[in-house]
């Protein structure tokens, strides 16, 4: 145990990767919750700049909520159209003046979720296939002078909250994270029939893994069944290729499989929002951008939290960042599980508790590596401010 | 008296110009009750060419309400921002689906909103400085086969209903109208520090006219203080040589009266609506784009109507149009208005009465050109259709 | 002309009642265009009594805007039910923090709202069958410390505002006000199935009097059809005996003429706003309750405004008052407009112009009866605060 | 193994009771997430119960989103007031028409939440304190005629999901979920001053739980500062004597922590909601009332969706239930974790995969109560749709 309460012992279960039956999800970035999630990261990153340029530090806010109304659609192969438009509220708390400067957090936010939507899911027209509306009030909480242009002091904890992270991912796992990034970036742009909503399901049954996706193509790149058919064909090879290069074990994949002759995943955006899913913030994917049944999860809303002085954003980043760090830089850890629980008014980088649970590789003592661990957890620990520049550049991923 | 009730009377007052005092005024397009007349008659029209275009005819809709909700703004010389968005929720009832064919008709409303803030408000960054909403239910409304591609027939009126229109406009009237114009034209194509949100509100009293102009001025475009007062002065120089065209009755023109040491006139958008004053459908302009107390007025909204059925539009415009006819071709009139009456379950281009009630001039003898006038207003009527084709291809102002 | 300009002279045109077609129109209470309307002005005398009470002045505000969304019903003889809510949102400016104080604006307006609805709608159950929502900004205007605890100040007019009145009302016109108001009143009290929406137009064509009456009848008061064509004949009848109590022409009443076999007037909590009948505030009558072309009317909503500053609401009711009194302390006036013209800066009750146009009854003189009008227009003007002062107390109506 | 796929093993870690740290959280029925989580659940019983009265079958709907954003009020001894009304929106999908007949959806939903505030959060003026907004959209799902008059059959499951459910509750858990359970019933029959919103985070290290409860005072039922510390005490005594009636071990019990000099948590409605704590569904408490990161969770939201098809609702319901059925009648059991498993197209009474995973008492072979097991679990497999139900009825907690 060192000052900073770190604690190493051994996982009280089988290596994740040794359990007989693994789940793993992943909503890629144009499912509905993903959407939301993506916008309220966009506006929390967007408001930080925009309280460090006009004030000189982060104040006081939270976006962790969007509301996501579905649309209906009339899609059609060559291309179809929104009937209704997709409905977006944002939702959250921000401080609008500071010491007689105004703060235009609203027309910051609807701008930053337009741009988010710009970027990540094309082939929505907003403003006309979406409509984003935002309702942020004020917040009740006291400002903190934590990350300002002088520099970042280490802020106390102001809740009892807790980060868990794992590392390194499990073969299914990789998979799922993989594929989805994967098909949602070089196969994309390659083939522009692929819409960005891509839900992944793997499931390891001992040593055969089934890998189901659920696609959603673009219509107007679509010009009838058979374009489509091969374009699913396409996309369950690419699939089988990128999880081949993850594992040795047998993979099955399973591409749109409520298709028929009648009904097909056919879209005009790319994404489901259009035809009856809704979403909101922090019912998708965990902070590592995966659902895990098998594993420690936070219920934590990671997405759109205020990166200065919400501590459960920083420990569930902090944690996941910390268990790969140790995973990348020591040998012989076969699943390592980090939980950071933070102590009401202590600083946040000093935790209440952080423990490091591991099971090592055959023939190695944990005794062994434990110095070693202690120390990397030690400086990540006196680096958590990193954590926070980051999230206010937008340079990490929370969903 | 013809078959069509057309009944030529002497009007049973002074005409405008000859009365003592005449009031009128003009709200420009900036204005937050134009804005919304604006997109409720842009989006009557894309809705009339949609339902064209889909299903060969115009089915039954009205949009002719639409709210705002003005936001706040942080004006700045050289440029500032809104610090709350305007909010635009657009009202009103369309026909979603019609033997099997989905309308989208909200995603057209979005789009033709969207289209003509681009084109009339351009400063208006629509998605950051403006929100629009739409609500357009069901109408309870029978449908009506009545402009389709076979051909106009002319529909049954369905409501007791009025229009009213005068001829020709007094100077008063020609000064307000077209010194908006004209501002809103010319004048701020060489000018952009003036934005589209000008009011005009002309008081002639006996011969001395009155002209008083709250100009919205665009920061960007605005450096200092002198700027903007060498702009008002400019706008001042402008409308009075635009009102000397239409008069030589003594003229004064007064601009942005409310400036004073503190506060000026100065927005980021050229419109109020960016910082306090809400807007909607029907509360401003009428049909002929002017309000004017001292004429018979009606209070229907023109904008945002279904021009297949919608009475009340048809006829004011029509009205409108008869007077200014009969005005262009025949000679001795000094002031008319004309007025059409519905009766519920007659063809519309057969009016419980049209009347045209005329001040003639000096040594014309009401007599000599009633059957010119009557001609002409027979002729108007039995072209009715005219009226509404030229609403759905947007070529009719409505205010 | 005296101290307040005050001018007396014929008017123009013939008495109202003498000319040969005459259009009245009422929308009643239960009318979408009167439910806005009722809700904006229980709102703003909610808000003047809220700020009286807490801060011991009016403040700014100005809510004279609602947007009401119609709803879909399915009426049913014996009682049917809303698919959709009604949706209304109200709309304005008002101060929310004064000298430290915060002002609960929007659930008072909100309470306000509910507590109209529970009066006049008694059939909506508010919260189920409509959803009441609230924007109410920060306004941009200047704080008036006129209606206070200390008693009154005459304000200065901030604005170029223009109010009419007339009286007395002409037969056509007195039918179509009473009737509306003792069909909702003692009519409806014996008989409930006459819901309140109860709209009346009133068309007199010489000596003839067409009374055309809109009624919604609601559905769980009547079990089935002949019910409903008893009910309709009832309110005919009642409404052929009110008109010959104001005149001696020759009436006739229709009442429901839309209806046929398969369609009736039948709604479930009595107003057409439950199915497809959208409504704003200042569409519909004007101040003194009517619409009536044949008439000035102006075009500002009068409901909803800031009775302490608000010009154009001060003036509108003013001049209907002054109007009314003068008709009821002299003798030989057939018809009597009033029209009151602020000018910027001067205090209300100095108006620019203050004008009386009379017709006399025969073989009376205006100028015998002028020294009399002017003295009670002039008394009228002094006294401008206790219009304030009764709209802050909801006792004029406005429309 | 049986027909059914039972699995019956070791858990692959020690039982929770025995780990060093352990962590439980519940958001008490007042907490904002939970309120939408209360109303999701009221609106899609009081769908399926309108489907069953209107068609005799549940149709298609969804209703598993609602987004409160928060308001903002002034408490105060004795009594304040909300100054910004919270905002709730109802969001999902419903079936609004089948086989001609219309259901009222949307009014069903908004009449179902108002009752539900009525009963869990009875200072809520709903209409003046709060806005419920409904946005229910046609759902894209196919009707299932699974749940009728005729009586249930067991439909296919029609995704991959995954229910987790334990018993029996750790000593930690049932004291956060009774505390809270308890405080919101007979503690706050008789102490109004305690309002519903009270969170409660249960920290184990070993041998020592720290109850930590954050609890929404009532302001009209707390007259000074004196009572407030009062009632805090009291909450602490009572939730003391709760907790040791569940634990022999060293108990700590923490109230309203945040407290001091300036600030209390004093509310007018006795949720967190009135001031600045936005919710949504799903963000909370898992089906069994806890938040519990020592366990798998399901990140599935429960609340409000379909208890006919939607298999991660009725999944993670009965798998609690199963757990808890057979920790009731069968002995030797200290820590037990049943998880179900879905196959697209296979009845939901026949799971992919259920396997229990057992912590047996010392002495106790799994192998000997195993059949016991597998039987109960069969039996409950067989009675799944009780569980649908149930939750039709309202009779089911999932939060």
């Amino acid at each position: 145990m060192t000052e900073r309460n770190i604690q190493v012992e051994p996982i009280d279960r089988r290596a994740v990767e040794d359990q007989d039956i693994e789940i793993v999800e992943r909503k890629g970035i144009g499912h509905p919750d993903s959407i939301c999630d993506g916008i309220a990261e966009a506006v929390s990153s967007a408001l930080s700049q925009t309280y460090l340029d006009r004030v000189g530090k982060v104040l006081h806010y939270n976006t962790d909520e969007a509301q996501l109304v579905a649309g209906s659609s009339n899609p059609r192969f060559g291309g179809g159209e929104l009937v209704e438009p997709i409905y977006i509220l944002i939702v959250g708390r921000a401080t609008k003046e500071y010491e007689g400067t105004k703060i235009p957090t609203d027309t910051v936010a609807l701008d930053a979720a337009r741009e988010y939507l710009h970027e990540n899911i094309p082939e929505l027209d907003v403003g006309r296939d979406v409509i984003i509306d935002v309702k942020l009030g004020e917040g009740s909480g006291d400002l903190q002078d934590v990350f300002s242009e002088e520099g970042a002091t280490v802020p106390m904890a102001n809740d009892t909250s807790f980060g868990v992270g794992h590392a390194p991912l499990s073969e299914t796992e990789q998979i799922v994270l993989n594929a989805e990034r994967r098909l949602n970036g070089e196969f994309a742009a390659d083939n522009p029939a692929l819409g960005p909503d891509v839900k992944i399901m793997g499931k390891r049954e001992r040593d055969t893994i089934d890998v189901t996706v659920a696609a959603a193509m673009v219509d107007k790149y679509v010009e009838n069944r058979e374009e489509y058919d091969a374009m699913v064909e396409a996309v369950r090879d690419y699939t089988h290729q990128v999880a081949c290069e993850y594992t040795d074990r047998e993979v099955n994949v399973y591409v749109n499989t409520a298709d028929d002759d009648e009904s097909i995943y056919l879209t005009t955006t790319g994404t489901s929002a259009e035809m009856g899913d809704d979403g909101s913030v922090g019912r998708g994917n965990r902070a590592n951008g995966l659902i895990t049944p098998n594993r420690s999860m936070s219920m934590e809303a990671t997405s759109g939290k205020n990166p200065v002085n919400h501590i459960g954003k920083i420990y569930n980043l902090l944690s996941t960042e910390i268990a790969e760090t140790v995973v990348a830089e020591v040998d012989g850890i076969r699943d390592m599980r980090v939980r950071l629980l933070s102590q009401i008014g202590r600083p946040i980088d000093e935790p209440h508790v952080a423990d490091a649970h591991v099971v090592t590789e055959e023939g190695v003592e944990l005794s062994d590596i434990e110095p070693e661990i202690v120390d990397i957890v030690d400086e990540e620990l006196a680096d958590v401010s990193s954590i926070t520049k980051r999230a206010i550049d937008g340079d990490v991923t929370t969903f």
